[in-house]
């Protein structure tokens, strides 16, 4: 079953919901409220209620949502109930530490490709995986993989998103700061460290 | 000048119109439409002349937006005209990356001060920086420094974010998977990198 019109938005908070349902999981709670699940996440009662009912799951009144159904739900809606392979491109300070990130594994993600252009750094093995030429991107064709992560710098990102997207991916986490240009077909999210920092002193007070 | 009703949507963009400003100063360009920022950024005409008109800069009819004079009004306005500096807390893997993170100073960020709990850690020199004992945070009031970054893990996060606040920390990049209670005054943006990831698969087609 797809759910077509599902606004971005609310795509966007579902794994918040899941990660607040999962607490609750860890807490004992068998059935939550909208409001206990907004007093967690700072999302409004109506917000949540409104975005979960996209999918028809109104909970019930009283008692609230059935917080393993609901976790099932959104994890089939987000299509993270079967494992999904992620390709890492970029081997840098950044791209290690994602490596070696403990936080993919709660969402079924795992990266199980690593392409860098450093030959000091091509066939070592990084936690258990082996390190490919970033010329051999096209091999992603063959794994079954669909999700790339991008952590190569601003210059190469393009030339790195152009291969991607001809080896078969159709959803790219680019932390490169640069616009790629993608066919609609695929998906790209940037999160550009650096712009959102430089947010920040925005919010701070005028005597700062 | 302090500008009140920008919406944080539109404080949201405007480090994307800076960035795409910088980059026409590069190609030499004096004046840019609002089409050919939208080219660049991928964002619309009409959104980006209604951030922009949000304080004042409405651009030169037939001619468009003065990059260098618009560039400084958006640096003005995010109060990233002077240098800001930043402590980082936590010096694992992530952290490490951030610290070595050349992209900061684009915008006159920098991280000036840096926190962990490993002895081993503690007063090393890594890029210029001395590493200090997480429990001197305190420190930071006599620093001048207003920003903070989180790169500890969940369960020390609130602590971490409630040390911050009391050492006057007024704005915090949150990198752990995890709900910071702070103050109002206090400003927070979170970036959970799996959480984000997590939100590919969605938009993969069906048959992958």
């Amino acid at each position: 079953m797809r759910y077509h019109k599902i606004p971005d938005e609310t795509v966007r908070r579902l794994p918040m919901y899941l990660r607040g349902l999962l607490l609750c999981r860890e807490q004992g709670v068998r059935d939550v409220s909208s409001r206990k699940l907004s007093e967690l996440l700072h999302i409004s009662p109506a917000q949540i209620r409104k975005d979960l009912s996209y999918f028809g799951a109104f909970g019930t009144p009283g008692v609230g949502y059935d917080t393993a159904k609901l976790a099932k739900q959104i994890r089939g809606i987000l299509k993270i109930d079967t494992p999904n392979k992620a390709a890492l491109v970029g081997l840098g300070n950044l791209g290690s530490a994602l490596l070696k990130y403990p936080g993919f594994g709660a969402y079924g993600l795992q990266i199980s490709a690593v392409f860098d252009n450093d030959p000091g750094k091509i066939g070592k093995i990084v936690k258990k995986v082996k390190v490919e030429d970033v010329s051999k991107l096209s091999t992603l064709k063959n794994k079954n993989i669909k999700l790339g992560i991008i952590a190569v710098p601003a210059s190469a990102a393009q030339s790195v998103a152009d291969a991607l997207v001809k080896a078969g991916i159709r959803g790219i986490l680019n932390f490169a700061p640069f616009y790629l240009d993608v066919p609609k077909k695929v998906k790209v999210i940037t999160i550009d460290i650096a712009m959102v920092l430089a947010r920040l002193p925005y919010y701070l007070p005028a005597s700062a």
